[in-house]
């Protein structure tokens, strides 16, 4: 467990780790505003599907507690906040829904608070909406990882890619808690991680955190994990979501899609583990999906250090998508979903609220 | 055309263009013997197959011009020279193929001189010879560029990994010199170039490569090939090669394999543009070659800047194998090499020397 985005009753303020700064320094940011917050998603120093709910969820929270207007302004400062939020990561779905969440709370306490009372019910609903949230995804990912812990066996050796994580999570991940659930049940396994270009989270965050775990693991470049697989080194591949649509198209980290085709090549297990907030059933196919393209100094730089030269074009998409048919299945907080998608995820969701 | 490895009549310097600083500076290092040019190639200063063979060739010139000994102590000075300018690539075949090519015109003029006048002889063989090297290796690159010029047809957006350009040659490129060609014949056409990790050969050499040429191209992340693949923007993949065997297996830089894969899922044409120097009819299949495993620093940094958490174990091999079934076709410059390849290659090497 890592605290990846809390709230600080003390000094009431949502407490995060600037994960930018990752694996170098463990910064902890005392946030006190939503702008803050609202910078945080958008430069990812929060980042991962469920963090990024959790965050921006405090982040109305903390949009409202410096609100100093009256109650007839509160309506529409609540739809600025949300609007704001909203607007840093387009392709996350966990963001949209953790803020209709929060905002759904908000409008009922409004309503039922007499007048001169509105702000503060309004501001003490989305902190325990927000704290709900955060529980609930912990408990999620112990779920998640229990769902595909049983695939993990003795002795075998995975690849993740990106970084579904603890710190992608209130604090367990989902990825790696498939991980961290196989060394609760006392298993003995390797884990290589992608280093995950162009942000290397799976440097930076998954090698850091598995490694603070004292889970087995080795850094690959994103190029090597193919020779790997030809040589039979990998068992299964877990990766997580961003967002995954009625049939089972599932966007994530840029790359995962090469890995489930390589995955296929070699005739090897590809796992999608994922809480259902992450299901947007709006979308079916893969081109319903919004694709963020991202700015091309993170592929030119790092650091100061100027990798390419200047002036060269340069294609930088956040996400790709993976088909369901390179999926073997994807592990939920309501138990694994089969194949066939379309008919499985429409039934684990239909009988659920998200 | 690039001044990769040139000899310099003036100074009497081998002048290369020192790698590792492009693609910030364009460092000219003169050179004037042969543990500095080890050092070279070492460090990959000087890298590419063809480029090392040339760049070892004058490197026993040097290692002769600085020799004071006596006639008999001469054989033994060749020895070492070989031995430490063999010693460091031991992928390269491209390298041993120079040296003993060098090496059998430096003994046949050492017998064939006076005693008093073997030294000069043998210095004055290795440089012809050097020399020779180069220039056949520009005329090979021309021909490969030619054999490989037609398949790309105008419009066309091809995928290059890694840099078999000028900068790995003596000047003209062999994978990068199919586009030099299709330039030439005045075609329109567009280049993906995978930024190739750890070293980052694609971002730093290749994209600059072309950028100088005005050869119309696009920086990725390697792990972006495959959803550009799944959208139909590649019509052709062409690397380089470090070996291939007598069944038609490939050595080329890590990475390569994953991109052969993924060709070969999206029905795409995957292309080795090599010259018949990398063939290693010694060898058979993938398993007989040798892959170097290389610092794991160049995962874990970029210049100073840390990537990964310290203490993380790294695998860094620096090549991998693609099989003869996922290669459409190889150009060379005795002509195309097509499947099957273990009687194609046998034909066309049968029939030459080399």
């Amino acid at each position: 467990m890592i605290d990846t985005v809390v709230y600080n009753e003390i000094s009431d303020t949502v407490d995060f780790i600037d994960q930018t700064l990752l694996p170098v320094e463990k910064k902890i940011v005392a946030c006190r505003d939503v702008e803050r917050m609202a910078v945080a998603i958008r430069r990812l120093e929060v980042r991962g599907a469920p963090a990024i709910g959790v965050a921006a969820a405090f982040g109305v929270y903390l949009g409202l507690n410096g609100f100093k207007g009256s109650d007839e302004a509160l309506p529409k400062h609540l739809k600025e906040i949300v609007r704001l939020l909203g607007s840093t990561r387009p392709t996350a779905v966990n963001l949209f829904w953790a803020l209709k969440r929060v905002q759904d709370v908000i409008e009922k306490a409004i309503k039922a608070a007499p007048a001169g009372e509105k702000w503060s019910a309004a501001r003490d609903a989305a902190l325990a909406e927000a704290l709900t949230i955060r529980e609930e995804d912990i408990e999620m990912c112990r779920t998640i990882g229990r769902c595909g812990e049983p695939f993990l066996k003795n002795g075998d050796t995975w690849l993740t890619h990106c970084n579904a994580g603890a710190l992608a999570t209130a604090g367990y991940g989902t990825a790696l808690g498939v991980f961290r659930a196989a060394k609760e049940a006392g298993k003995t396994f390797h884990v290589y991680v992608d280093e995950t270009r162009p942000l290397l989270q799976g440097a930076r965050l998954t090698a850091w955190e598995l490694f603070q775990e004292s889970i087995s693991a080795t850094l690959i470049c994103d190029n090597m994990a193919a020779s790997l697989m030809a040589r039979g080194k990998i068992n299964g591949v877990v990766v997580g979501a961003d967002r995954i649509t009625a049939h089972g198209f599932v966007a994530n980290k840029i790359g995962t899609y090469g890995v489930a085709v390589l995955a296929h090549y070699h005739k090897i297990p590809f796992y999608v583990a994922a809480p259902i907030s992450t299901f947007d059933l709006h979308l079916e196919h893969g081109d319903d999906i919004e694709i963020e393209e991202r700015d091309h100094r993170e592929i030119t730089h790092v650091g100061a250090t100027r990798l390419a030269p200047e002036g060269v074009d340069v294609f930088n998409p956040a996400f790709d998508v993976t088909p369901p048919e390179l999926v073997k299945a994807i592990f939920t907080n309501h138990g694994i979903i089969k194949p066939p998608f379309t008919k499985n995820i429409a039934k684990v969701l239909g009988t659920t609220k998200s």
